[in-house]
């Protein structure tokens, strides 16, 4: 046997030598047909009897001997005597012995009680459903390894089968392991990490007709992680050990593998998901996954997926793809294959995609992915507007359905995104926030249908106009307001640096939590920092850059920082003091033609609704007043 | 409230008249995250805590202080002494108090036990994953109206939220009516049906998020219908009344709701499925839908498929669509909307679509229907080589690796389908039976890979090889022997009539079960008529047509038919008696660039597996011993 330890296998040869290795015993149990929706058959099903069963009556009508029928036409019609030469027949009675045709009811007249007229011949045969139409007995009606559907049910009792042999599903257990983690429902303290992993991993090996279980957490020390390997191994098909992917545990993980069988592979040349053991113990097979929810989620899918697939001998769905543009540059490291989780907008005609947080401990970039942008390891990444494949997460119908909107943060744009899906079934809100001037450029590369801006010109003291028209170089645009809203500082409750001004920031050596360049308020920030002559290099922490008012807040409340700047509503979220500055124009800057096509007049109605409206002001630090309305159009 | 009553509502008519006046309550429930998969969220989701809930090394490696690594490089590395400049962490550990960067493990060297040596400075906040990376408390976390997918439990879970409120799936009922219908485990007898319905009908609902109920099968009375209604609807939010198609049976339907309740609609202008009925009854919708189990199949789709989405808010899931060559004709009637049930080949780089048995009681149209043709009202069909656009019913990755067989029909050909899905997980053998002729065509056509054909020239007593050479026009073809198979007369167990040879079929005026035109049993048969000089005029039931040798068996087992013509296998399958007429030589013609490709060669070794040949001869009447050789190529 081969023995594979390598730091940096291809994907792909890793999979190979995994599933050649890998032989599931399959089982197989019987059950009822109708309790089968969704299982997969392990015996092809021949059908007992035939469907129909006896030659019957297509149609409501009456059975009639065709030979007796030749001949009638309008000139000359027929006349037929019930009994003797026909019978009334209702869809799906049997044709009776030496009647061999069926004559609509519509198609004939009653002369009295007992006789009838026709006025034009039977065909032999006509609406009759012969014996076997739809099912006959002897036929293979479904094969083996095949997924039942609703009509196969459907067959399967007209054909009179009963009972399946169907395969049990695989039992894939799953052991989280790390002194850190904490189950979901304790309290989260410093260093202590809720395990949601597992729920993750169960749901996922679910969703892929295997049988999950969690076992309870297990801490970092050899002999009880591998008491609950040997424990497990009892009861499954499939192990997968959720080990952290410090390279100390790994190493611990691969180590008792091997002890107790083999590794094979041991690191993979991907980015993120590196960290993966691929082993077997007593023929069954081994998965240590890292810790970090993304790599996590992404080695089960290359490594254990399969084995479940295999195991049913169905083939794995494929994800639709579709070719997007990109909206901003991707790179990527050589040698190492990565998956980027990006979104994706349907604007102008055309799919436009952007990369989302690449750290493979942001859970949240999965929850918000469209799609998967996967790059090869001998590539450097992509280039800003070139094209390239995307396996979608959620269906094209969807992406075409929603409204792209790209620019500065503000807590409404959830509130929005949120009414919509309770107003619509099927209108969805998709929002990237990547600051203001970001949002100008997306409507300029026509990347998004709305943008979020609250940019204000120094100059003049106006709000967001002066830079779509100094920036955009496009005819027919609007801005439509969404609100007003307080900007100030957010500081610690209670204010315990008794800040009260922008000077005292600077005196007092406070840390500050910025946001990132090209937001509204970071422009708002260096605006007064230059209006006040403060050098912002005398401002400790000025490059952190966080990239919304929540994250803002949450540095704040953290203690991390002992001032941030933001909008009034983070500060509230988050139960912290704030000091306003002013108030600012918070608009959403659209194509024209964008807010006049039915998504556009739904968003309309939407944003103007007093239901979103009394949200807005529920949150405090907003004003309504001009929601909705147009400020400006070009 | 506008009554609606139209025997040809346009489909699209009903169903935004239904879908406006229904309006169902919608009904929530508390549940645990972990047990939301799949769920529909009925309020969007907040985030309780942040993830991390603090600064957290996102390395394994040590914490320091950013400002003591400046100036770090190869010439002039800076030495860092443990707890006073520096702490070891492992990924996922706070960072201590005091500290704002981490260096990963691989970049130190150590000095000694306490001291260790950088060669580059910590730029400040690397390798920290900040409190809220990856959600942050307070932000809407999951929208009202999403799906619960595996990563939604990652952040709900880590947000703190351990409890959902969902929507409680809708409640349908199903009500089975007629007389005429048994239990799926009872015995059927002529003018008795298997309600198998209720199960595909639950099975379909049951997809798409209901809680689906079915009632016992209820006879054909007013009184016990009405009560039976009363009763389900005291339990449901939709009813199905599943009335048989009969028209009698149906203004039956109609006129309970009526009574009880209103009727918007009664019949819709399409076909399968027109006699539908769309009412309301105490503010909850009944649908009466068809007894055929394809027009009961649709009118649930149409009909209640998006109330139960409409409840949710979410969208219906769309079908993928793809643009197929028409291999046939397909007429359609004027006024009515069509709905055809196709088979979908991908061979020499295009979609290829057939229409399947039309019937709208041919369950097995829906099982074997790869998509679905939907033909306009105001359109008579399309003509054969048109293009078309098709909904799937399966995934594209499917269709293309399917191996399409179109021709002659063989028992063997089921074995070889279900041979070919326990030796691949993502290999499909589809075959249409259109007779040897058809094959033919179909290889001409380029719409098949291989063709079963049968074919005797009665000049030279040669099989096929004189066929492809006459009517192919087209080089590098292989016939490779699939079989070779016994023909003769299938008869009544005992031979009643005492059939000897073909004379005895004219003399004793029995009935006959005739193949369909262009199928090689017909050909041989028609031959041998010639050779005695008997009329086919004189045979009774010359021009009854089955289309597998198991219909001929079908018929004459159930005594429809005196003598069937077919193969020995077919007899056997039905425990009937057999008369060999002769052995007849059963190949498959397909291209080379076919047989040369990699499902070519997949296909081929699958022929040549002892397992395919062991069960071929365990069927009876046939001989493998050339089976998987070529017989002739050109």
């Amino acid at each position: 046997m081969r023995q594979v330890y390598l730091d940096n296998v291809p994907l792909e040869e890793a999979q190979s030598i995994f599933l050649e290795k890998v032989h599931l015993p399959r089982w197989t149990e019987k059950i009822k047909t109708e309790d089968a929706l969704g299982r997969v058959l392990a015996k092809s099903v021949y059908a007992r009897r035939s469907m129909p069963a006896f030659h019957a009556s297509a149609m409501d009508g009456i059975a009639v001997n065709s030979q007796k029928t030749i001949g009638a036409d309008e000139q000359r019609p027929v006349t037929l005597e019930i009994e003797k030469d026909f019978l009334q027949v209702d869809t799906g009675d049997p044709i009776p012995e030496g009647f061999d045709a069926v004559i609509m009811i519509e198609d004939i007249q009653w002369l009295n009680d007992s006789e009838i007229e026709i006025l034009a011949p039977a065909t032999p045969w006509q609406h009759i459903r012969p014996v076997g139409e739809d099912v006959v007995a002897g036929e293979i009606i479904i094969p083996a390894h095949h997924k039942i559907t609703p009509p196969d049910l459907g067959v399967l009792l007209a054909g009179g089968v009963l009972e399946l042999e169907v395969f049990i599903p695989p039992k894939v257990s799953i052991i989280p392991t790390g002194s850190e983690l904490i189950r979901p429902e304790e309290t989260v303290s410093p260093g202590k990490i809720v395990d949601f992993n597992s729920t993750v991993l169960k749901a996922y090996v679910t969703q892929w007709g295997a049988e999950a279980k969690a076992s309870p957490i297990i801490k970092d020390d050899v002999d009880l992680i591998k008491q609950g390997i040997i424990e497990a191994l009892d009861i499954c098909d499939i192990l997968v050990v959720n080990a952290g992917s410090s390279a100390g545990r790994e190493d611990f993980t691969a180590q008792i593998i091997r002890e107790l069988g083999k590794v094979f592979v041991h690191g993979v040349a991907t980015k993120p998901g590196k960290p993966v053991i691929l082993g077997m113990i007593n023929n069954k097979p081994v998965v240590g996954i890292p810790g970090y929810p993304v790599s996590a989620y992404l080695a089960l899918e290359w490594f254990v997926k399969p084995l479940i697939y295999k195991y049913y001998g169905i083939p794995q769905p494929e994800r639709q793809k579709v070719d997007v543009t990109l909206g901003r540059r991707v790179v990527s490291t050589m040698g190492k294959e990565e998956f980027v989780r990006m979104t994706v907008g349907f604007v102008n005609g055309k799919y436009v995609a952007n990369p989302l947080n690449r750290g493979a401990g942001v859970t949240m970039s999965l929850v918000k992915a469209h799609g998967l942008l996967r790059i090869p390891a001998n590539s450097l990444g992509y280039e800003q507007g070139e094209q390239v494949e995307i396996e979608l997460f959620r269906p094209k119908a969807e992406l075409k359905n929603t409204i792209v909107m790209v620019g500065s943060h503000d807590l409404t744009l959830d509130l929005l995104a949120a009414e919509i899906r309770k107003f619509s079934d099927d209108l969805f809100l998709s929002s990237s926030h990547v600051g203001s001037m970001g949002g100008l450029l997306a409507i300029q590369k026509e990347e998004a249908h709305a943008a979020g801006i609250h940019l204000l010109d120094p100059d003049t003291g106006e709000y967001n106009i002066p830079y779509v028209e100094k920036y955009i170089k496009k005819p027919d645009l609007v801005l439509i307001n969404l609100v007003y809203r307080e900007q100030g500082f957010i500081l610690p409750k209670g204010n315990p640096d008794n800040v009260q001004n922008l000077e005292d920031i600077a005196q007092k050596d406070l840390l500050l939590i910025n946001r990132q360049r090209g937001a509204g308020t970071r422009i708002l920030f260096d605006h007064l920092l230059k209006e006040k002559g403060i050098n912002p290099s005398l401002i400790k922490g000025y490059t952190r850059e966080e990239f919304s008012h929540l994250g803002v807040a949450a540095a704040v409340q953290s203690g991390s920082a002992d001032v941030g700047i933001g909008i009034k509503s983070a500060s509230i979220a988050y139960n912290l003091d704030f000091i306003p500055i002013g108030e600012e124009r918070y608009d959403l800057l659209m194509a024209k033609s964008f807010l006049n096509s039915y998504h556009g007049q739904m968003f309309l109605n939407i944003i103007n609704s007093p239901g979103f409206k009394s949200q807005v002001e529920e949150l405090g630090g907003y004003s309504t007043r001009d929601t909705g309305q147009i400020i400006w159009e070009s």
